[in-house]
């Protein structure tokens, strides 16, 4: 069970299969380095070309088809003081023709992090909303494993493997499954937020790059469908797809597999737990694939659980 | 500002210009019941057809088209002890072909609501669920004014005019605001829940009949576009459509036009704050139109607002 | 067997229960008057509030919900010169945020038709356009009956009842087949075009009143979830609803009931033979509900068939 | 302009940046092969692997990314006796929970092509089918070129592209445009239908081997944002997206694009001309991307246009 400290020097705009940047075995844990959604890095240089350039892949030993990739986030962190948001919403979450009303020559806005009291605050352009500071919540916008068939996917979308989900609850604490399609499994991550709304109906978070430490392992022989996460609160599945409504049929599919295979609640239970106990949550409606969360209380669950809680 | 008690003797299944139940002024507030989605009482006798049979209308004295009707709901409360739930997941919200496991014969299940411990708990079919007590959450499942034009519409489904949205936070403590296009507003209510998953996804919360009291204003030449709401936390706007993606940009647009022009944000202000702020809820995915709920923390509102806060 | 002549004197915006205009017996005929989408005669003056104003309802004797009503439209002619179109192509149809470019000043095009050569002509604003004749192909936009649970539905939209549904093969020689919800059915018409294109992506067709004949027959005890229609080549069936993607839902199970329950193809051939050889027609994608029509080479069906073929 | 014979041996389930199987110029032309959806020759050996497996890629000296690619389809023939086609209508294109009712143990059905009389007929398993024979429509479901920025796309989707758009006018005759994103171009095609019905709707056409004619050009420094197409009758430009109503945004904006800015023609009358003119073909509602053809006829276009027809 080693630890890793890896320095990427180069960074890819797909999840496929690519050479891998470092090989670590179920039980490792690494400590790396994100540049932000634009290629920039904690000095602010752009070291690489925008468009979620992700750190990896890392080949994790043992990992093959049909099993599950296990990531623990144990820290995601930015490492420097400005980040950057858009400064309107999207056209597609609005009503076609909204006539959006500020000026169309304003193209960023410009936040600062002050990392003594974890609050984020926008500077530029000047505005009323200078006088908030809001909270940081740091978190991974795109991130996931090489996808099926040997394809290599744009880090703009996500589909099963995982990709440009932009998921709030994607934060320190963390722990994400994915279905395992490569040798390897081939995990990639980027594109970090230290802010972000549901939807990142702007499309953005406060974009900026992270330090993070995750650590890994694999589950034998365990195909899942979509990926999977929990946290201390929390079962949740996730869905990417469009409509929205797709995305709510793979989420809630995928909860109702795990509960009744995994946590081998009787169908019945499973249902009605869901039914009145349900709640989802929207991970981004601007990338070509929208993502829309199933979650479940975990202690509920485990309540009734009568089987193993394998991821 | 009168105090009325009503209680109902017809019901009505669709939403529209009907004969008023009840005048009543701005400021007045009624204490009345519901039955349940299925036409049963609080002694569970039927006493109407199933399909949300509505209380109601109530016609408020000098509404008129262009006003938007305030209710505040103070009280939403069980008056009898068994709900009903459906057993299985909507096929809709699940992928096509997903087949589910349980048997066939099950089509209903019942809870029993204890009202010391403000729970509820499914004691038939006999399951492990019954080992599990659920704080109840009650809310009403569909409520709203008569629709434009001289529409009258199913109480199974919902638009502009509020109708069966199925949503979570209309609850005691939440005050709702409606667009006005018949005089008197003409407001309906029923279809309690003592308890409902996001997304009504089995079809039902735990249908129960309910003590009702709320009371109503107006804001006179103050037409809105879709429902707003609010309570101690959050601005709420409601989107009924489909698909999902189509529930956003209405909510959202809606939520930009009430925090710019009622709030008088800045539009830039409005934009980044949504965009690293917002929170959407899934309402229901089950009725003819979906329900997706956009909501901001009132308080960052109020913190940034120059304007008066109408509804 | 009556013929009717019917010179409508009030309209209706909504497709509901309202009070017969004309009581009609099954077989009978009626040649009547349908004013344009904007209220508007055949002497271009306006007679009734614009929004797709009905003539009608007409009240078929002895149909009773359960039964299909079935309308022949044997007559649909433009009874003036000049039409209305819309000049800008709906912002729900294009891009999100895609711009056009032609001035926002442009509010309407005027059509002449030339009643001899059975075409039309964009004559103002000024343009290219100008320089060509298009053959008219007349048909109604919308009609359809008097709504499921005692609804009056908007003429703005569509549902399983008919309604907007801006088809173009809705022409001269089509039956078409709704449910019958309520007793006489009550049948509504109008919201002639000239000419349209798929979709009605501009929002109109060449906007038009129109004189009409048409017969009506009843088939008893025979409920129909979808209208449906056939003309000398095709069966088709029709899905109401939005995204498009449901109403290919609708109109292909609609389809495969109809194969299945009334012209009793086996499963196997009906799935087969829609497989390769059915198509799908657009006929809104402007209306709150959109329309798709899932159709099949009659004759096809016709040879294949061991029972009888009843609407 | 050489022409080219070529037979594959290898064979790509993704459209990539992969070695080119052959080096072609503008203006040569091709004579090759294509396996069917399953892998199999026109020897009915599995030669490959099931999956829509292409032949090529075609690398086209001197493409670069910001041109036009134009393949021709002079010929495309079915070149075995023997096609297949999946049995029932998948259960995305019907109501959710709608049951199929016939066997599930039957999984493929078998066609007889009868090349004289160019016609093809169900013969296994054993129903009425049998005896009709169905004129077939040669077409290839899946084509195209390596996508943007260095991704490898699976066969069983599509996007701006190209790929799986099953859509039965990319016949022989057509023309077809794509976007230029990789060097060279690497076009592929594969995945033959004898006949296919709108939509693809049980999940094949007939699949079968072809023999495949084509030829190429490429228009210099002329960036297309979708595929585009045409006949002797129509311009077509195609949307490949979920739901539906994207696709139709994407064809519609695509076409508009290509009618203002390479037919010239004024704003206000492209908008005009579709809007009365326009009519759209469902290619698929399968896969995971659905594809609409937008199309328009040509000689209205030409008789409009002021500028030159670049593709």
């Amino acid at each position: 069970m080693a630890h890793h400290s890896f320095v990427p020097t180069t960074y890819h705009r797909t999840l496929g299969p690519h050479e891998p940047a470092l090989v670590i075995a179920p039980g490792d844990s690494v400590t790396t380095q994100t540049v932000d959604a634009r290629g920039c890095d904690r000095d602010e240089q752009q070291v690489t070309d925008p468009g979620n350039p992700m750190t990896g892949p890392f080949f994790v030993e043992g990992a093959q088809p049909g099993d599950t990739l296990v990531v623990v986030f144990e820290q995601i962190v930015p490492n420097r003081r400005r980040g950057i948001t858009s400064p309107r919403i999207a056209a597609n979450v609005l009503e076609p023709g909204f006539r959006v009303r500020h000026a169309d020559d304003i193209d960023e806005c410009v936040w600062e992090i002050d990392a003594q009291s974890q609050t984020a605050r926008m500077v530029a352009p000047d505005s009323s909303l200078s006088s908030i500071a809001l909270p940081v919540e740091p978190m991974l916008g795109c991130f996931g494993v090489a996808p099926s068939g040997g394809q290599a996917i744009s880090t703009a979308t996500s589909s099963t493997h995982g990709g440009n989900m932009d998921y709030r609850r994607f934060a320190p604490g963390a722990t994400v499954y994915f279905p395992v399609f490569e040798p390897g499994a081939l995990f990639f991550l980027g594109d970090g937020h230290a802010l972000q709304g549901d939807g990142e109906i702007v499309g953005t978070g406060i974009e900026i790059s992270m330090d993070v430490s995750f650590h890994v392992e694999v589950v034998r022989d365990h195909p899942i469908s979509w990926p999977r996460a929990e946290d201390a609160e929390y079962l949740m599945t996730v869905g990417n797809a469009r409509p929205l409504d797709q995305c709510v049929q793979h989420a809630t599919s995928e909860m109702v597999r795990w509960l009744e295979e995994d946590y081998r609640l009787e169908p019945l239970v499973a249902h009605s737990l869901l039914g009145q106990r349900v709640e989802y949550d929207v991970g981004n409606v601007f990338d070509p694939a929208y993502t829309m969360v199933c979650k479940i209380r975990r202690r509920l669950v485990e309540q009734l659980s009568t089987g193993a809680a394998a991821g």
